[in-house]
């Protein structure tokens, strides 16, 4: 690999996390002239945050984007009140790790504490997530750390993002308003027939809302990553 | 199971494919009262055509679709002309056995005679859907069969069906125009957002589009179904 490739390059730490942990990879960037670095929450955690915003800098990395808040449905005001608080911390440890953005998962159907789905009720779940962003937006705008929705496939729309499409994604950086954008990941996306328009909506909005665009791993088929 | 259920049901014969022949499927349904079946090529070539188009006149039966024809993207001229042949074939025993409709599960990206994909122009695929769902028009408006796209949820965009949403569906019927309408299945398109949007769409079309609307089963997750 040239300079000029690895320079382009950003590790998600989630694809290494059964081999190393984080400042291990962070180690591992170093290493081998990976410059970007996506680490997630667990794994920060895992480490202990300072420790990690100190060898992350000292490496001289980049952080690309923070991954992750969201899952904002619950079946109860109690559990999307947790959501809440749980994703301010997330805003405050991007902040502390210099990350560009916290990139949001936004939630399937509504989960119990066990994390069995206990509704049906799909639109109801994509009002949640829009209340939800909306009042971590008001957080988070007042921190200074953008927001980017990632939609996923819609083979996670029941588990893990009811936002499976970038038209969805814009349409509520419409509805929003500043400090929400989109993280695009091509695994999750590609089969959009309307990706391309939809990509160039979002680039032509000012400021842009192409947070980051990444591409997770390749799809295979059948694929239940 | 009351009278007013089951005649409302109709039997998708690849549910029970494991269990039983088709002649069995066909004496089953009419011992539990279920009115309507959905025979699968493969399963009809087994039993022989005719003598499945009798036992299910004989036993009351109502066809509602034939499944399946489709599968045009191939890696050469003679793929897709295979193809364009073998739907033909179709159409003619969707008329012998009194289907209402031929239901098309449209094809991935290109395979070669192994089932190998050979390509990743996915835009290329969608051109050859178009146009192979145009060619066979020509020949099934001559026969009188209409033809039913069915869009796949975009978990098998790759290999089964790029047609991944009502809009898209909607899109070609508005291009290809009489003759063409589509199969929903609530499995496939639960997850979109559009979906109430386009099937007034379809609904609202003259005649109307939707040709058939089933449920073929529930949602799991992971899902590979």
């Amino acid at each position: 690999m040239n300079s000029a490739d690895s320079n382009l390059l950003s590790l998600n730490t989630a694809t290494v996390r059964k081999q190393w942990s984080l400042p291990e990879i962070i180690d591992g960037c170093v290493r081998h002239g990976i410059r970007g670095i996506a680490p997630w929450r667990d794994q920060v955690a895992a480490a202990g945050l300072k420790d990690c915003a100190l060898r992350i800098r000292d490496g001289g990395l980049t952080v690309t984007g923070y991954c992750r808040g969201g899952m904002f449905p619950a079946v109860d005001r109690e559990g999307r009140r947790a959501a809440h608080d749980d994703n301010r911390r997330a805003v405050d440890e991007a902040l502390t790790l210099g990350a560009p953005c916290l990139i949001l998962v936004v939630g399937g159907l509504p989960q119990d504490r066990d994390g069995v789905i206990r509704s049906k009720d799909l639109l109801g779940a994509r009002e949640m997530v829009r209340d939800g962003i909306g009042d971590l937006l008001d957080y988070a705008r007042g921190a200074g750390m953008p927001l980017a929705i990632e939609p996923l496939h819609p083979m996670y729309a029941a588990d893990r993002a009811c936002v499976n499409t970038m038209a969805h994604a814009n349409a509520l950086c419409d509805e929003l308003g500043t400090g929400l954008g989109i993280a695009v990941d091509v695994y999750h996306v590609w089969w959009d027939p309307d990706l391309e328009r939809e990509i160039e909506r979002a680039a032509s909005a000012s400021p842009s809302r192409l947070l980051t665009i990444t591409s997770a791993t390749g799809w295979c088929r059948p694929s239940t990553c």
